[in-house]
């Protein structure tokens, strides 16, 4: 399952959009690895939803607005950012790049983009290389059983010089991956999650239900546990309802983020941008917000933004990048959302992110 | 109109969800035995709207919950369940597999589920392999001309071992069947209704409105004399209106099925899930409540238990099952269906049906 | 432009439908012939909108009813029916069949069927055969410039034995037909318009806004003044619009055909079965109201009288079973609509068409 | 990129509607002029939603009317027309046409239409045949940096005889046009903008954040200015929000064109239809209306003014007429819509514009 092609050393001409790549990106990538990319749960209505939710909402543009001064610039749980668009967390950048997650990051820091590091990289933490500007950020799972593991490994991302942690918790159990399956997706010997070894095995069962499984899935109790040992600023990532929006602040959380694990959890869950207006009401500006799931053009990072959320992550798009055109393309597919953004907000009449307020929006 | 190629031995390894079953029986059918099994009525409207009424609903997924002592038990009308999947009362079995409803009760033993047998089965049900923790129930048709003959049959299946009696009320005329019709469907003569022999003949008539067929349709009369004849739990099968759910109660009914049978009558009739927060509403608990048509994922069982359903029964995937793989074919359909339930479940944070409630849907 | 082959002897068994008809006549019938009938104005909106609004309607059946001495009789402005299923006036029957008006007078009459014949027919009225229990209407325009003419048309349908006047008023200029005009329809020279002879010749002009036009033009000074002269009913077909039915009471007319001309004229029309709650409530059931305009089915049927119309008319599907089966097409068209009414009736549990009623409906 | 083939000299017959000419168009236009010409922003939702937004109403067509004296004249800020169709400003039309907006300006003439001269066309005002009762309007973009040159160009205009000023504000930056990106178009050198010689030359940049750039982008203060220095009508182009169409008029506009730039800019904006009632509101009657994008048939003029507007502009279209066949097919294109608004007038009632109101719409 290695790439079926080098990458380009130059990216075509006609390649102008999120589209473009994610159309060439099965010329590069072995059909299972693509099925395990491109795939969602079950019959692939959440995935759909992400991208749907978009299309129906409206921005109404205000003419002849004083734009001078302006800029995309934010601060984000303490970190100042060029602009609001991170790359999430995905795992097997190796299946689909030679250089894996280090083309990634190479890319991401060219566009002054914060990385979040899965923990099932298959490239250390260690081995990569390091940018000012493009802050590194490390995603994990909790599990009830395996605190010490789990405490040595945030030791270790801190050690590192990762500058937030963002905690997973919207997938106890693997989705119903139908496409990964028919298509007999298995992770390659090659790629390994090399931030997980030493964690203690998972029970062998096929029942979800099983009481040596269920004994792993992390409760609230975990997520407390995780603020308490460590002072790198915790995200919640797979927030749907407003209550555990709230719960997650209760618990300390130093941020959400709204997503519906790109559709490869729960099919028949809300799009994470649907989801969005009320949890903002849940939380009444309280903690910051980022979204993720459905994002492909600027227009779509103006929406989640009007909608409320403080920021966006991409994941798919970013490995159409590094299929294609390795860690130029990754940077291209940023380049691109980022100007689309601000070109949206000089039609919109928006010379910065708080001006790009939910009075211009108006649903379809 | 034998199978077109005998069940497979193996099941592949890309039949991974119900709608895999689904496209591959044609290669196990004969034409007109499957326009008859997957036609609906008339234009297919009904048939559809089982489908399409289960996307109409998102799940609002809950995080972090306490999932210790998870299990899909229930009691349903007095009898203890596994998990609340049924096998719905469908005819025909013989002309999809040679050993007919024997497999499909094996099939359906093994995963300890409940099969409805239908009064036009071609096994008797005392030649039916019984199974502990698997009841059998018997479907049947009520007419207002021939109670004898009805005494007699239910006296029979009460013999037989038969548990519950599931009258099916909303067919005193076939629906315009234009598929079968087109396909020059006629159900073969090796296979016979062997349980309505001796039942008085209809007249022979084209017109819905001839005086002599009126006659053999059955009123709320037959239903308290059904009621007053046996000790059996008696289920009214085809409930669509949520007054009729009050008459059931009131004619001393032990449950009610909301169907519109599988789409093959009315072809104007909502689905059973449209109709059935209504009924809900309507019966305020104190029936238990069945629902069938459309159901081919995990996520669509939970959807149906958070409107308010105690279970749900299915009827095609049974027999797509049944045609692939036989009883092996059967089990497998359910035991997807079951996990894919228990899936579910974990990712919305329920750990028992009574969970699964109206505050983690969302209408689209 | 004569029919591509002679109509069928014999109607194919797979032929259980209106839809089947449909399927078939562009077999038999000149293209440019079918692109007149089949065609609707412009974008053809109003033609697919007539069969879209079924579909947004549901019916939920009743069950368990009394149905003993079920029928589907009714008196429409004094006129004893057998159902409620009339022939709407079309014209070109000649160019679909040979025997053309007479043959579907013929098929009419075999399913007690009312024709209305178009004042556009190529066949005398005297030339029809009349059959007790099938009445013959007849539908003309009026003019506000021929008077004269119109009132010696009105003395010889009398004569012919007509019982009732259709007076067509949605078109006083032609929709614009560009289906027809792409195809390079002309009416062929050898169907003549009989009943019009002796009709003042219409000014030529190519703009609906010519003065000597417009002097054409009928108000409802016009209708007042044929309900004058005449002592059979009028009925006003090409009511859209509550104060139009509104003003036809005031006017007279003995009952309101609420039609979007087959989505024929204004493409940007309503469909009629959308228009008809509206203008049920306008009359508050002081008048008669027959629907006509996308009605394919018997449970269409039961839709249109559930929503307050007395009777429906059907068009393009009586022509389709001339071009297919000629005479017994036409009543095989009927007889399927007429069966497939009386089986929605039981499904429903309505045993007389006073028991459809808006109840029994819910809208998608 | 010259023209594939030369236009035709005759119409063909099958030629009826706008949507013909747009189905031909591409055969005698270069793909690039074409990816162009057809091509909207982004992925194209707002081009797509100008046409869908006419589908969404319906008009409710009233009967018997009296239409003596029909016409279609009005006065729009002062100016008599003849019916209410314009010509939009669009750039290119040497590329489609040898004659480009000369033959552009001979069939609007023909047909009475005003045409609105795009400040990017390659052909001199003063070389534009001039017509009685054809007015010519001129369009232009305003620049923070550039008063000089812009005061030249409107005393250039004034003195070739336009009566009216454009001024397109809902496009500081160019759309993301990935359509024409994709196709690899580029203005040919032949085609030179000849009123902007002498323009000042944008920055180079890529970045629409370029301060050097935002320099460049017009206020409302340049709006007062240009207001200041005419005695032209002054129209602002591109309002969608009510709220600059109220500052449009505090400004001293003389009317507003309620437009999403024919879907070419913000690819998330509503179509201009959608944007129109709620405009209307706010302005409350006091500044006149043009409307722009996706008008196709006569029933979507009615739909238009019924809603508000005084009068529509149609800009694809008249390249599309251009392109098949010239000055002529220009000509017939206006006339054909022309003609089907008067059609939709007679049969919905309507003598004259003023009659042309909400209570005829009904929201689908």
């Amino acid at each position: 399952m290695s790439p079926l092609r080098p990458a380009l050393q130059e990216i075509p001409a006609d390649v102008v959009a999120l589209c473009d790549y994610e159309r060439l990106a099965p010329e590069f990538i072995a059909p299972q690895a693509w099925a395990y990319l491109a795939g969602g749960s079950a019959d692939e209505h959440a995935l759909r939803e992400n991208l749907a939710a978009f299309t129906r909402w409206q921005i109404e543009p205000r003419l002849l607005a004083e734009l001078r001064g302006a800029h995309t610039r934010l601060t984000l749980a303490g970190t100042e950012l060029a602009h609001p668009i991170l790359v999430a967390p995905t795992a097997g950048h190796l299946m689909i790049h030679p250089d894996g997650e280090k083309a990634v990051a190479l890319g991401a820091a060219a566009m002054q983009t914060p990385l979040v590091l899965s923990c099932h990289a298959g490239t250390a933490i260690e081995d990569l290389p390091r940018h000012p500007g493009a802050p590194l950020w490390f995603q994990l799972y909790l599990r009830a059983d395996a605190r010490s593991f789990l405490e040595t490994l945030v030791r270790r991302v801190e050690a590192a010089g990762a500058t937030a942690l963002v905690v997973t918790v919207d997938a106890p159990v693997k989705g119903i991956r139908n496409r990964e399956q028919r298509a007999g997706f298995k992770a390659p010997a090659s790629v390994v999650a090399v931030h997980m070894a030493g964690a203690p095995p998972f029970p062998e069962t096929q029942s979800a239900f099983d009481p040596r499984f269920i004994a792993t899935f992390p409760t609230w109790d975990d997520i407390r546990w995780l603020r308490s040992i460590t002072r790198l600023p915790v995200w919640l990532k797979g927030v749907l309802s407003p209550l555990d929006a709230v719960l997650a602040r209760e618990a300390g959380c130093d941020g959400i983020i709204v997503s519906n694990h790109g559709g490869r959890t729960l099919d028949a869950a809300p799009s994470a941008l649907e989801a969005l207006p009320r949890i903002m009401d849940s939380i009444d500006g309280l903690l910051p917000v980022i979204v993720d799931g459905g994002i492909r053009r600027g227009t779509d990072v103006f929406t989640a933004l009007a909608l409320g959320a403080d920021a966006v992550m991409i994941g798919r798009p970013v490995l159409h990048g590094l299929a294609v055109a390795g860690a130029p393309g990754v940077a291209h597919v940023l380049k691109i959302l980022r100007s689309e953004l601000e070109v949206a907000m000089v039609l919109a009449g928006c010379p910065t992110l708080a001006d790009i307020g939910t009075t211009l929006l108006k649903q379809r």
